[in-house]
């Protein structure tokens, strides 16, 4: 069965300080695109670069067709999640950070200061979106379209999802 | 005489499964956007990383004022060739795959799993486009105008061209 | 009081040939949009690594909140301005350079050969501008917006200015 991880990474939120709304918005994001079934492993953990990377990679080993995680991405000195991210990956996507933060600018000039990014590892695609529950939504249906074929490609499982974008085999 | 080498990279074509249509397409384009004379030095190769820097440096070495690429620019994993093209290059223009990823999503959704760049190595400007025909041309189509003023810049022959842009001398 | 440093990178300018028009435009732009009162650290020197390297880490002691380079963008072989800059700072924010070359489009299909970045060291946010002084001034209307809110993020100092964004705290 499809496995998709989430990851929830906020020192507050970890903490217990307060409720991990992001997660719950990806999670809802997903089940209203996707129509097969899956699994979601979820993990909510502080903003550290070995817990994040070490947390990458379990789900990775799990076989998760895709991870997306949240929080951050900002410039903040606590943010290193493209950092931990990058550490991971075997291949950078950049047209995913791009779009998210062009398409982001509709909303707020502050955008650009998103530093998510997408990449592969193994059969796994790993996609960085914001802490932001308003911008989570915004970002995955900037790019949404593209994730499913993505996972296609690298040998991840089937996607079956009525927004998703699949180009007609030559 | 202005020289220009085309480099088709796909395990199959080199093979002979079937035909390169993606560098006769490179070389139409040329034809329709080049006024001046120039030779092309055609290569094709399989998706393998030792043999793209090989065939890029030989290139280089030849004077190539110009290199085009053509497929092994996506996600998946014999996809090498942006990687290869960053071990060539000595300075990175990431305008250039950002236009061309921007400029398609006008075609397809898909389009930002492109990961095309494009790069200097002394006088010559390497670009990777993808592997698809039509796709070759929309990409050319974003960007071409600005590739004879960046061979201007870099120290290479002169490309004379209707379709390029120059800013005016200050 | 809050500081800004001002770089222009030229080997001309620094060589007296001619006039820096570039810093004088940057200075300009700062006081049409920043209502509190700040000092601006100014510097010309020319189009080397390690000249740019030891300047950009000078006004970072120095404690400035913002760091505006112009000059050295480009594709040329004398132009190492981000080079430069990516070896002081800690973190990349790769919407500046996206947004600045995707809005500069606008005016010239060549605005794509511009390879600034915009990056975090410590308490201070550099961001490397074209050298044209009509360009610096649009790439500053395309970026300005989301700098004050950077420097909040990085711990910087307060920059208060009407045509800044905020977003409203959660």
């Amino acid at each position: 069965m499809l496995k998709i991880g989430v990851v929830t990474i906020s020192d507050r939120a970890s903490a217990g300080i307060y409720e991990d709304k992001s997660g719950k918005e990806i999670e809802k994001f997903l089940k209203e695109n996707i129509e097969n079934e899956f699994e979601i492993i979820y993990r909510l953990i502080p903003d550290e670069f070995d817990k994040i990377v070490k947390t990458l990679k379990e789900l990775v080993q799990k076989k998760c067709s895709l991870i997306l995680t949240t929080g951050g991405t900002g410039p903040a000195k606590r943010d290193v999640t493209p950092e931990a991210t990058r550490e991971v990956i075997q291949k950078e996507l950049p047209g995913f950070g791009e779009l998210m933060r062009i398409h982001s600018l509709k909303y707020v000039p502050t955008s650009i200061l998103a530093r998510g990014i997408g990449g592969v590892v193994d059969n796994t695609f790993i996609l960085n979106l914001p802490g932001n529950p308003k911008a989570i939504r915004e970002n995955l249906e900037a790019v949404w379209a593209a994730i499913p074929y993505t996972i296609d490609l690298i040998g991840g499982d089937y996607i079956e999802s009525k927004t998703a974008f699949r180009p007609r085999k030559k």
